[in-house]
């Protein structure tokens, strides 16, 4: 595990914790403090250095949630040490690297996940099903709501994440991808606060992704799809309870905090898949083609935008 | 229009401004200078005394939303004036009397209606419909939740507008009646807040009907009946609207404070009907039968309680 | 009454029988069976011909209600002969005739009131009152969902209503404004069965607004402002009921079958706005400037998508 | 692993998959072939004794999910081989084998843990925390609605695993006594397909519960608590997903067939927390004594409604 941000210390509890076909052999960050204090409250060794789990025999993959810029070169180490590797997204900040890392996976034949972790959300999963069953006809319209309470990286360092596109409409660019299919065109707006993209589908269908950085009530994640036969709405906006409050003020419900609290089920379905396909030999569901079809599209939005 | 306190301003007012088959003729109110403040906002007469209006041969029909007490004795008067009765529930706080006036409307042949606002509500007709399109098949429970956010009439007077089950659960025994047929059984339960009253349909259903006098938070009028085909359910608690204001607090959604901000529409819509049935001649929907029959589950709820 | 279509017809009806401050005194339909029909049904006089009406002394007002390339032409007809006007939208398909229109009315010192019925509905209301109270605090992204179930006049005639954005979208840039604006820029993008319209208003913020001629569900009318303090929605999506049906096949609510169903008591509300200024001499809420207003961002999206 | 009916089969599959802190030891049911596939499938021994999987020293733990009439039997036996237990609902069918079962562990000084996984929903349990940071004031009100689509046992036999009140009504009585407090009487209806139980809480409050075992439509585990400062609601009926499928008869939803999709992380959860209490040594939230409580309850109820 390296990288223990907010997503690595996720994953790395899920791997400690709830995925009894893994063992955790190793978390790693550059704050060796971090990391021994990680290492010490999963029962796994640690270290400062993601070459010394490298070098490592019994270490069979890597999972990485380190800072974006670092992603591909990092990828590309681990695959050059024979290990499997899950990458959180992006893969890459530009195509070449992407494109590298995931030709790399290919020729050393191991396995490489990116963190798109929508897709194994139990709501998308269930519409990319319904889809798939034919059953809302041709999809006209494809609309998605996707903002977060505050920004997850601030400060004068949060560009080297990428844009907002990169760092953000990435996600809702891989779901456009998976739920209508190849895009043609990118057009896309931004301003301060917010980032509109408007993709124009092959298929003739049109789809809007409004995004929000600092939408300060809670994490949205909403969709919709308008078929010719049916319409599917992922929605519920951001509640995260079945539980009302009700008082003359009016009913309040609680909202997810943030991606973590709204996904946190599928983080750990994403893993467990890496795990099974690591054991199998199966291809990941969502690979080095995936993350670097959606990188495309952001940086068209970005390019766009400017 | 005799009474002008809330539910009598409201029918006073729908019958002057939305009305327009019917003209406000006299308003009445024992206090003076409320009937002349009210007959100066709607441009009609006023009196402070009932008798004025039933001598006025122009007057074809009264409206009564006096206190609950009162009802019985100013129908018959009406009635034996030739008037046709619109009587806010109750119409008695006793069964014979109630029969009594029933029988004197009948046979004077005017219309007599009493005020059961929920049989107009758009929800409560639509359940209705369903049901008697046979669509729940047979109905196994019927779960009525009727509260208000605080009494509508307090203090030491509070009980001569009956008990509770009078007052207040009257309306849910004319909606049990209405939607799951006759009754065979009562029992209820009463603390210093609630009550609970539980029916035994002559169809071997169960019922069970919850009231809150002091809910705190907004009027409730929600409703669930468990078919063997199908099970309906009127929700959506007291919400009064489809904004919601997000905030890191929560979803808010405002709540119907009363009982006239919830069912607005169906005040009027009784009102209407009344005018109608007065200009036809037909029978209304809800006269003193079904009044009478609710409350005598009522009565009985209130002796099983004590 | 001129235009007996299924707004006129709404309008119509709510003039006889639901706005007790208003005498019906002629409805008007190129189709001579249609007004007699209509007339008949609600006790009116009718003609085939709009300047019967005109040239009716008793007539003070009249309801605009015609195909919309006709709009224009017939204020100015009726404003020259004095008399009052409320117009369905569009006021008029380019801007120079709604300029003309606006600034007749203005002259003759008549009132002038165009049909954006969702200014007055409850929940847009509310909406509006919360955003003029600052409650939100700065608009940083408005979202606009509007659908019909299928379209409202079709076959090869339906382009002489205009484009989709002069026919339908034109609410939405109304809303817009009303909501969060003046607007600086237009983009627009348009399928065979759906159009997108990003705009920037003056204050920075992006709005997207997405319609659908033939969605197939339902009447889709939601919204959303996301604001730095809170964040406003309108949902229930196309919902019209509170009640549920409960099956193994799931819980299934009614949704609006067209503009109709939806805004029902907006309609009303907006005519009984109209009777008021009339009365009262006030200027309406949505006139002219306003109609205008929208027609340019229509008509700026509609060259855009081209 | 005894027991392996629908809900053992669960547990052994999160025994043998989900919770690394254990590992599972032999799966037993009468039926021998049954628990050969079951032990093929996870891994695991197996037998049709309970007896040889008592004698085993390697076991720890044994989680107990036969039918109902075997299991205070069987705790007393596991208890006295020394082994922790986890004992499926009811712990007995009368009250005395429940306290004879509770205190034989208490001696032995084993872990006895009872299958309420209700208290391990996330929603109860953001009820209970909202109780206990007192925000609702004074409960006035209790209300829980708990249906069936099927009956989980049906045929002949199903009597033997206790009347609805035991089976079914008991989760709700262990809710109610956890909400709101120690209960002063009991008063229950029965009907061919439904229960309602009464209670009245040593504080005053009322509470109703309503049960029905063939409800047709899902999975309902709904509870209200009016409160004088605010009223809580766990709600969205049976919804098992965000997911709405919109077409024109309506918006649609899914909704949970059975407890076990409705509540699958809470009984993974009442697992997870047995586990850690076997390590740690320390009581679980839900025993012997909780069992007792409910059952007691049930049985009143069960002669009430005779």
């Amino acid at each position: 595990m390296a990288g223990l941000g907010a997503i690595g210390l996720l994953h790395a509890r899920h791997l400690a914790r709830q995925l009894c076909g893994a063992r955790l052999a190793c978390v790693v960050d550059q704050d060796r403090a971090l990391a021994e204090a990680i290492g010490s409250e999963l029962g796994s060794p640690f270290s400062a250095f993601f070459e010394t789990a490298l070098e490592d025999a019994r270490v069979t993959a890597v999972v990485i949630a380190t800072p974006s810029p670092l992603h591909a070169e990092m990828v590309g180490q681990a695959v050059r040490a024979g290990k499997h590797v899950f990458c959180e997204k992006p893969l890459s900040l530009d195509v070449a690297s992407g494109e590298r890392a995931a030709a790399l996976a290919d020729a050393a034949g191991v396995i490489l996940q990116v963190g798109f972790q929508r897709r194994f959300d139990a709501d998308f999963v269930e519409a990319r099903r319904l889809i798939g069953a034919d059953e809302l006809g041709a999809v006209l319209l494809l609309r998605i709501s996707h903002r977060n309470r505050i920004p997850p990286h601030d400060g004068p360092l949060e560009r080297r994440f990428g844009s907002p596109f990169v760092d953000m409409t990435i996600h809702d660019f891989d779901t456009a991808l998976w739920l209508a299919g190849p895009v043609a065109e990118v057009s896309a707006f931004a301003s301060a606060d917010s980032t509109l993209a408007v993709v124009r589908f092959e298929s003739g269908a049109l789809g809007v992704i409004d995004n929000t950085r600092r939408a300060g009530y809670g994490f949205e994640c909403a969709a919709e799809l308008v078929g010719s036969r049916l319409t599917l709405r992922i929605g519920d906006g951001a509640r995260a309870s079945r539980v009302e409050r009700l008082t003359a003020a009016g009913a309040l419900t609680r909202l997810a905090a943030d991606y973590i609290e709204r996904h946190r089920a599928a983080y750990l379905e994403e893993l467990r898949h890496f795990v099974a396909c690591v054991h199998s030999g199966t291809a990941p569901a969502v690979g080095g083609a995936e993350a670097n079809a959606a990188l495309a599209l952001a940086l068209t939005a970005e390019r766009c935008a400017a």
